[in-house]
């Protein structure tokens, strides 16, 4: 079967080859293996089912990127081709062009068997809904980032859902929505459930042209960003995660993971990945704070041992509300911007992040399931959600840019906010209770492994 | 007596005139009966007294400025003298200095009676607590517009406090505080009520240099602000609140009458008023809309045939949710960087505004005060207070100058946040409830008069 395989513009030089090089018929695992040969170096294996229990994976190094990472100069233009080097001779060549996220790609035509089409189908089976782009498209593109992303993303999602469900006995609603601009995404909630008052976890892929507003905000970062005829096409898409629990001795937990591309006005086109995932208790709990940081440090780890330290210290400060001078919880790991060593590399390691999302979060539920607790400690509660929606809202650049961006679903981005929340006049908790043992906390960041 | 007066540089032509003119022993309100003569023109009494019935006065007219409205160039800098003309010959002329706020002032010797340091003295005696600034600075400055606004919003906070006491029973938490960079306020604070969930009414008369933050925020809606040595000092005092009511069939009312200062770095000085009372009901009730409207109405008309129309216009813009393509409540009037046409206009304008909090909302309290209601009503109440929260955290200018504005008290800021809110995910009311028929109403702002 001869396939029309969409080149998007976002293709690093690597995925190029490895489309090259290796059959399709082997599956994504092996693709991951092939490549390892090529590049010197080994790849975690793909964790291609929901519900798979996360193996931590030692054998996971770092490796260097042939790809030009977090900036791909576009084939034909002033800037110069991208050339394909060493065991790329094979590569007859591609063109990335100039074009936009919006389907206006190049393409061209590679053999596929019917057992390839097959594996991402039967893979898309398994999530809370079909993906957001067609699986026929993902198919077509199976190797790209874009596609590579979307599985991940859709995996993650299912995995945490079932996971929840499991321990709170609902269901949760499954919302899929389209965004008139471009893309769309799908929202699953479980409310008032007897477990969790609150769950959402969502996806997007969207794509468009970037608002002002938006293009200001990434441009306060640092990023040149530089359009044509004042228009950045972008593609943006990401799994994100709040949890609030009905028991105040259940932690909130908050993940996002996601992957950014930009094409600026000459075809060179930016891209980053992003996420995290951090805790928010409304009691101190050190044995729960170790388990989750230790559980996220693992994770990193196995890509780099700076990545841990640096994004905890990350995580502490985005997670930070100046008006109250206290972070939002007790952290994890935040990063963004991330676009080294390599687009697979930094790919890699996203997966093995969202990989962890169940064992660093799940034990913490089951532990505390049956705890018994006061109106008092319920009303604690309410009070840090109160604090909550104040990052959120205040703070928060997803929620900022979702806010920002026309035709987003705001139910999806302001899912995050708890079900209910109190703002009481003066609160002050007394020296030596629990409460003012966690304010402490939240006023002085402190390390758990 | 003969008494040291601090002549601030946000003192303009006009003021000046009346503080040599008109004798100190008569009082406020002869001295502006005094100044209607000079200025050919009457300007409504000072209510100086709390708790003094709010009467409709139909004398007002528009009156032409000496003065420079919204600008004031200093008395001696490259720029020129500021000369006083007409009947001012009788002033000796003064020195508006470049000098900041921070009591950096230039000193003058006037003569004064026992009588009119008494006067201000008792007035201040009916506030909810001292003001903010020393009663002897406030007499030594009387005729200034800073000490003739910090009058007008300690009396309007403590006129609608004693009316909101005497209506739910219970009493107002009273808290002055000190801002460590520059001035400082008064909140007073009803949680818990009978009648009110929450009910703060703060004042507050903060001096300093803006920050980068907060300048950036004024230079994008138009004002041109060149500081010195990068610094731009600024005075602003205000009175504010939000009453958030348990019963949902007693609407939520907020109100802000404030005056802003800043000096460029040549000595040039801005000032404008702001401010505005509006609404927010959980459910349509078209007699309650009327009367709020017809109130604010009445005070406008008394200044401008065009001030109610445009300001409620603008209320309806200023107060829009445009994420959720909604207003924050059925609006009412609303208006900044008021300089014109004179600032003794606008000053008589916003007094009649402060003056008409009290009886545009208080016969909505009485009236509603023992309706009953049910739970699914108070639940739609709480997701009209999620709302609120929306507005107030990201849109509100208020809110976000105070988060920005380094040394503000976050507690009284965040008084405007009701005591509980709620975010159900996709909370929709059914067609031809009342509910729906209240979201019409926010979706389609309608004329109340």
């Amino acid at each position: 079967m001869s396939t029309i395989v969409l080149y998007s513009i976002n293709r690093t030089a690597q995925t190029t080859v490895r489309q090259c090089l290796i059959p399709y018929s082997k599956g994504a695992s092996r693709v991951d293996s092939h490549l390892s040969v090529f590049l010197k170096t080994s790849v975690r294996r793909l964790t291609s089912l929901p519900r798979v229990k996360w193996v931590p994976n030692a054998t996971g190094v770092r490796f260097m990127s042939l790809g030009t990472a977090g900036r791909t100069a576009p084939g034909r233009t002033r800037r110069g081709a991208v050339l394909v080097a060493g065991a790329a001779a094979t590569v007859a060549g591609f063109v990335a062009s100039a074009t936009h996220f919006q389907r206006a790609e190049m393409a061209s035509v590679i053999p596929k068997t019917e057992e390839e089409d097959t594996e991402i189908a039967e893979k898309c089976k398994t999530f809370m809904s079909p993906p957001c782009t067609d699986v026929k498209v993902l198919q077509q593109r199976k190797e790209e980032m874009c596609t590579r992303m979307e599985m991940l993303i859709m995996e993650t999602q299912a995995e945490f859902c079932r996971a929840l469900e499991e321990v709170d006995g609902g269901k949760f609603k499954v919302d899929r929505w389209e965004r008139k601009e471009g893309g769309g995404g799908i929202s699953c909630v479980l409310q008032d459930g007897r477990v969790f008052e609150k769950a959402g976890v969502n996806v997007s892929v969207v794509f468009g042209n970037l608002t002002e507003e938006a293009a200001k905000q990434m441009r306060s970062r640092g990023k040149v960003l530089k359009g044509k005829d004042g228009k950045l096409p972008f593609c943006a898409m990401g799994v994100s995660s709040v949890i609030h629990p009905t028991n105040p001795h259940i932690p909130t937990v908050h993940f996002n993971y996601r992957y950014f591309e930009i094409e600026e006005g000459d075809g060179t086109k930016q891209w980053w990945f992003g996420g995290g995932t951090d805790l928010t208790p409304t009691y101190v709990n050190k044995e729960d704070g170790a388990h989750f940081h230790n559980s996220l440090k693992e994770a990193c780890d196995k890509h780099h041992p700076q990545y841990y330290p640096d994004f905890k210290k990350w995580c502490d400060r985005y997670f930070y509300i100046p008006h109250r001078g206290e972070t939002r919880g007790i952290g994890g790991i935040f990063f963004d911007d991330l676009d080294s060593p390599s687009q697979e590399e930094a790919f890699s390691f996203v997966k093995s992040c969202a990989h962890t999302v169940v064992p660093c979060y799940l034990p913490i539920v089951q532990k505390h399931l049956n705890d018994p607790f006061s109106p008092e400690e319920k009303d604690w509660q309410q009070v840090r959600r109160g604090r909550y929606v104040e990052f959120n809202l205040v703070y928060d650049r997803g929620v900022k840019f979702g806010l920002a961006t026309p035709g987003s679903r705001i139910e999806s981005i302001l899912m995050s906010l708890p079900l209910t929340a109190k703002w009481e006049y003066m609160h002050e908790p007394p020296k030596g209770t629990l409460e003012a043992d966690m304010l402490e906390v939240l006023q002085n960041p402190k390390e758990w492994v």
